[in-house]
């Protein structure tokens, strides 16, 4: 029996577990591991009522702590909703496995044959919030990466995460897989989540899902490396060489699509030529669709924008808000993306094509568009199945992070008696 | 003028001045950065008097510290040395440009093309101990890959490195790049080390290149993310199945080519069947070669060895020394290297494919060979090119790290006025 007292001690349990299952897992074939993944899709849609009863009891919970109402949507989960988990589990089955997949190889001199082939990082762990399906998602990624997993999920979901996870692990014993490859930590106790984040020995990297104060934490305290991005800041830049039509219709799109997303657009940068010609129709239809447009000294010449104040630029809204200004050329959105900005996606609008690589190279911004909106920042939009996040770091994964992206490499090298001279 | 006795201030300065210039060089064409290190390479030769002038001072600095031998070796520079470096320069300069390649693309039904391109890290920070020589090597390698570094030598070498420095800042005068691009900490107080480790805002990377001392301090205190290996200890595993020419071949080139090196291998393994059949000869060659073979119980009984105390397994020896023991098959190999291996570089000598597999499978060291020498870790037998280091970490750069493994990446997203639905 777990000793649920001693925090340092359970965790350090959990995290010599799933080091174990790591070094089964980084050899369990393909199919194994997508048959797993199956088996804990049937075993969530026939425990589904299950899943709803355990729900509730996190719903009288929230509702005790008085959760706001989008929270409490966003805990709460009926039949259509775990439909959609079921859905995910079967589609990241299906997914290509990354796993072996030899990334490039090459002949040397001296005789030796070298190649480059991935493999899984290791031991996971998944920090999140209130989002119960979060507990399937994250482990059938990790699985797919042929990795092992600690999730710990927020204590609103704590009653259905914990079903959801027997699931999963009814999956893993169907398959014939560890069940230590996917953990959940059985505690609402905060001190856990201060654990992982210094389990250097045992967790390979670190992935919070969740708001900013979630995420800042983590990037400050982890010892272990973190996959994440702090705030998703899109610019939207209308370069002189703006198309008017695609302009209207991509940033309108960008803003209000989805407003609550990483990749919706925060800021609208207007080229002064562009503006002193065409003027800023788009302007007049964000704010005919609702949006709120705090504008610079300029552009509060359009009626109905409101005076911007200082810090609404490098502001993340996640609302039906956006700041807007006017810059001198592509420099000056450059600058102004340099200095605002949170690397994580940004776009400019433009025919030039000149322009448009000034913009793509001298901004390091993990995705850099042109003509397309913000709300295409996402893995699936990409291609790359389901994702996890979108992280902004340098190091390793960088943009959606995909099964693909949760894997790292070895050298295979292979000689025939071969001596260095 | 700067106040060396504020290192915090200083090193802040020289932080901001790295980003600044990292953000020029990301889109500095490849042939000025090429002609920046041809520069560099003909002032080092120019000014090769003053190099070794500079380099007596040092040699005087470490006589009165009472350096061992071997230090003061490593610190002595003359002609030929600093030809060395000239050449080194050079070929750096030679190799492939890492930055705006490629490294897929791919269309998307939304009509969106995605390309995923190399690009450089941001800012390096390098601390190395009394080599003068990493001063060039490393300052060649990151403005290779595009990149700005802060270079930290050792107190022993510094007035080497400084006019080491000096030359590579006469080349990016002479290439017209910012000479801001290059720095070496101008002072030898320690205080700017634990700066660095801390500078999350300035510096993308640490790499440290040094003694396990140094290495172990900067992985435990980074707070930067960190390219190291912090021990090499290479087993090289002899299978039922091996070739006894091959076998004798590697181990003595593995152990005695050059011992000081990470590559160099530390421990033996040998199938308890090879032995009962073939015995060891190899021991025997060792034994000649001048290695201690420190034995367990079974392969004591080989005349020569001496006894193996518990802590010679798991440890670097650097020497004409060698650990050496008998194993159960593959997976008693496998059993011993996952408890004592440092995820470098191990080696199974085997003719059976099947176990060849299961080796390169169940182990996870960034290096696995088969049949070929340890001592083949390294950038350059990788045909990598000049290498900073091995890096033995699962995040982004892993083994050998040669320009290519200091970049990372950005997605460019081109569409049409493309909006997601």
């Amino acid at each position: 029996m777990k000793d649920f007292a001693d925090i340092p001690a359970l965790m350090a349990e959990i995290g010599t577990a799933a080091k174990a299952a790591a070094a089964e897992l980084a050899f369990a074939p393909a199919d194994q591991r997508a048959q797993a993944l199956t088996a804990a899709a049937d075993a969530v849609w026939a425990r589904r009522d299950e899943i709803i009863a355990a729900n509730a009891r996190d719903l009288d919970y929230g509702r005790d702590k008085g959760l706001s109402p989008a929270m409490m949507d966003r805990l709460a989960l009926d039949e259509a909703r775990i439909q959609g988990i079921v859905d995910g589990l079967r589609a990241v089955a299906a997914q290509d496995d990354p796993v072996g997949a030899v990334l490039s190889e090459w002949d040397r001199p001296t005789g030796l044959h070298i190649r480059r082939v991935r493999t899984p990082l290791g031991v996971i762990g998944v920090i999140y919030e209130s989002r119960p399906n979060v507990t399937a998602d994250a482990g059938a990624l990790c699985l797919k990466s042929g990795n092992a997993v600690i999730l710990r999920g927020g204590s609103e979901s704590f009653h259905s995460s914990s079903l959801i996870h027997a699931c999963l692990r009814d999956g893993l014993r169907a398959a014939d897989l560890p069940e230590t490859a996917i953990q959940l930590v059985p505690t609402r106790d905060r001190a856990a989540v201060g654990e992982m984040l210094t389990m250097t020995d045992t967790i390979d990297v670190i992935i919070p899902r969740g708001g900013k104060g979630l995420v800042g934490r983590v990037q400050a305290e982890a010892r272990v490396p973190v996959f994440a991005h702090l705030e998703g800041i899109c610019h939207i830049y209308v370069d002189a060489d703006a198309d008017p039509d695609k302009t209207a219709r991509v940033i309108l799109n960008a803003k209000t699509r989805r407003t609550g997303i990483c990749g919706a657009a925060e800021c609208l940068l207007v080229d002064r030529a562009w503006y002193d010609r065409n003027g800023a129709t788009f302007i007049a239809d964000l704010i005919a669709a609702g949006v709120e447009v705090r504008a610079d000294d300029t552009l509060q010449a359009i009626p109905g924008t409101v005076p911007a104040k200082a810090d609404d630029f490098g502001r993340e809204f996640l609302d039906m808000i956006i700041a807007a200004r006017v810059v001198d050329g592509v420099d000056g959105a450059i600058a102004h993306i340099r200095r605002y900005g949170s690397q994580h996606t940004d776009c400019i609008l433009t025919e030039n094509d000149a322009t448009a690589a000034r913009f793509f190279q001298r901004l390091d911004s993990a995705i850099l568009m042109r003509n397309a909106s913000t709300q295409f920042a996402d893995g699936g939009e990409f291609g790359m199945g389901a994702e996890i996040g979108i992280a902004t770091g340098k190091m390793h994964a960088r943009g959606p992070v995909g099964a693909e992206q949760l894997t790292s490499f070895k050298y295979l090298v292979e000689g025939d008696g071969t001596i260095r001279a």
